[in-house]
């Protein structure tokens, strides 16, 4: 039977990307983190569809674990992984570069970008 | 001249003790980062008050870098500390252990605490 796909909002359909309701499974530690924290000029146009696009590309990225982001005043973005080449590999990455060169002109006032060995981690999940 | 205290709502106020509009100005790596990922019951009770006094009594703790927090399906909060150790001081500190408590009892669904060693950042920032 044809199933009609839903129409979401770019946000929407971001957030069903980058999202899941117990958060990212990340393996046992050591593994890596990249802190994204940024905030935005006033320039909407193109910006969900490509963080949208940036984010299915980095799921197909060797090493890639998972991702997951915030905005209010100011925007977070952790993305986790294997190792610290497989993030070099990424950041190298021709789209990637593409989008990092339109986020400069267009997207942000200002970001800073830390990689990070994670250590160890613990969770809390209600019963 | 006496200048009666603008009275903001306590998420102004939490915004305000946790954002610069500069991001937060971390030294030079190493350094350490906790990412703290959440997701909320529905009770509000307290949790501003909480939130904002625990970000205050952080802030005198020793090797508190600055911190760094946004919402909206997920939470993200990033605190930076000078040391692994300053991060398991703060940990054992006796009102955020009572935090701590109180979180798992009425405000978390479900977190994950990563505590992670900067290795090395970057930034941006529009001229």
């Amino acid at each position: 039977m044809f199933r009609p796909r839903l129409a979401l909002s770019p946000q929407l359909r971001l957030a069903r990307v980058m999202r899941s309701s117990s958060g990212v499974a990340t393996p046992k530690a050591p593994y890596w983190a990249v802190i994204f924290t940024s905030e935005r000029t006033g320039v909407e146009e193109g910006y969900d569809e490509m963080a949208e696009r940036m984010v299915e590309l980095a799921k197909k990225q060797p090493g890639f674990l998972g991702v997951e982001s915030a905005r209010d005043t100011v925007g977070i973005t952790v993305s986790y992984w294997r190792s610290e080449e497989d993030i070099a590999h990424w950041k190298a990455h021709g789209a990637h570069l593409m989008a990092q060169k339109k986020g400069k002109r267009d997207w942000y006032r200002r970001y800073t970008t830390r990689i990070c060995r994670v250590e160890r981690d613990y969770s809390f999940e209600k019963p």
